[in-house]
């Protein structure tokens, strides 16, 4: 029994406990790629270095931790919404001063796509995300990996990452990257062209530093299927909406 | 009585309610120095050309809102002890993952320099910092403006942004910069020397971007009286002490 709940605790962050499926990838039979933490002087000058880096510092300027172990998407969609610097609800713990939290993130709109407690249990999948967020006055497109391509993903992030007002969030399976474990959702802040890998902020703070991920590793894991979903993983564009902010 | 209350709550962060001391730091007489927040593309560019930012990405990754109005103190703790790579406590929320927290920070400890509910209420002052962070496996200094100088100030924190493995804190009166209010802590993670300006990672995410501040101006705002102590504001060394990390 403490066996199943730390099972289902450690599996929650964006899907169900799943075993990778063989047709989509194979982490168990590829040497995984290495990773490189920014906590290194190599990630250090890479950032440093990277060309598509303009949502670099919006991003860590909102850096926060998930606060339970199925609170990625939770996290993710907090620090886009605060980077993009869209109207935000109050936290009391705040008194006056309006910010988005993983305690005010979700609401009634957020619940009709999917409620809150459900999160907490399994956390949330791709078309989740893409839904919740788009209850905010921002635009979105959801990329399910299965529908997209490699060439697409890298395209699209690239040209992302060197625009103001907009942000990436990967949806992917940890284990594929050799990292512990599941499904997990972070944004993405920047790009190294030379070596072509991304750089994922991840918000499990307490388990991982942000990393450089090779971009071919990076879509085998988002390549895989969320059981939650029956569907692939990938990710989802958010921006702002011209309405709200013409200045920019 | 909610005057009171709000007053109380909002001067928590560092100090008991105070007037500025005119011998020391005339704000209303002074024009204000120009703040340049992290959030413009001026102060990304200070912050890309700068050569002493050795300490922005590891407090960058570990940036944390201070939790209520009276733990500027308690945010600016968590950040460098993280950043040092101090062995940490376990925090609940995170399970099995050890990790410094404004939940955690405060120990027995700490509680023999200053107990936590005083925090709570009246937040910390500059000695009360350095003497929690002491009780930690790490070196600590602590300079009150009254015996330092903007000269001495300057060289250290530039050597110390130099350099990995030493963070430099800051305790200084929000009002002498032209913020509300009162006095606050955070650490610093950049110096721009064309400017002569320091990059300010304000824990009060909710209140203020990272904002670029003169030396003058943020030596003069240091250059204050803590009516909680009676003695002046100013800044604190904090390192790895070389046992603990000697390959550092
Ligand atoms: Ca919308
Ligand atoms: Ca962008
Ligand atoms: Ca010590
Ligand atoms: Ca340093």
């Amino acid at each position: 029994m403490p066996i199943i709940l730390a099972c289902l605790l450690l599996s929650a962050c964006g899907s169900l406990p799943q075993s990778p499926p063989g047709t989509l990838a194979k982490p168990s039979d590829t040497t995984t790629s290495r990773l490189i933490p920014l906590t290194s002087s190599e990630g250090e000058q890479l950032l440093y270095g990277s060309r598509a880096k303009q949502d670099f510092l919006p991003l860590s300027m909102h850096f926060v931790s998930q606060q339970n172990l199925a609170y990625c998407g939770a996290a993710s969609m907090t620090m886009v919404l605060n980077a993009l610097n869209i109207p935000a609800p109050i936290d009391p713990v705040y008194v006056r001063f309006p910010m988005f939290t993983q305690n005010n993130v979700f609401n009634a709109k957020t619940d009709r796509v999917v409620n809150s407690e459900t999160i907490a249990k399994q956390g949330m999948t791709l078309d989740q995300l893409g839904g919740m967020l788009a209850t905010y006055p921002v635009a979105t497109q959801v990329y399910h990996a299965g529908d997209s391509s490699l060439e697409q993903f890298r395209k699209l992030a690239v040209e992302n990452l060197k625009q103001p007002g907009n942000f990436i969030l990967v949806n992917y399976l940890r284990t594929s990257l050799g990292q512990q474990t599941s499904g997990h959702i972070s944004p993405i802040g920047a790009y190294d062209q030379a070596g072509d890998q991304f750089l994922i902020l991840d918000v499990a703070r307490f388990k991982y530093p942000p990393v450089w991920v090779k971009t071919e590793a990076l879509w085998r894991a988002m390549n895989t299927i969320d059981d939650a979903s029956g569907k692939t993983r990938g990710f989802v564009s958010v921006s702002r909406t011209a309405t709200l902010d013409p200045g920019h």
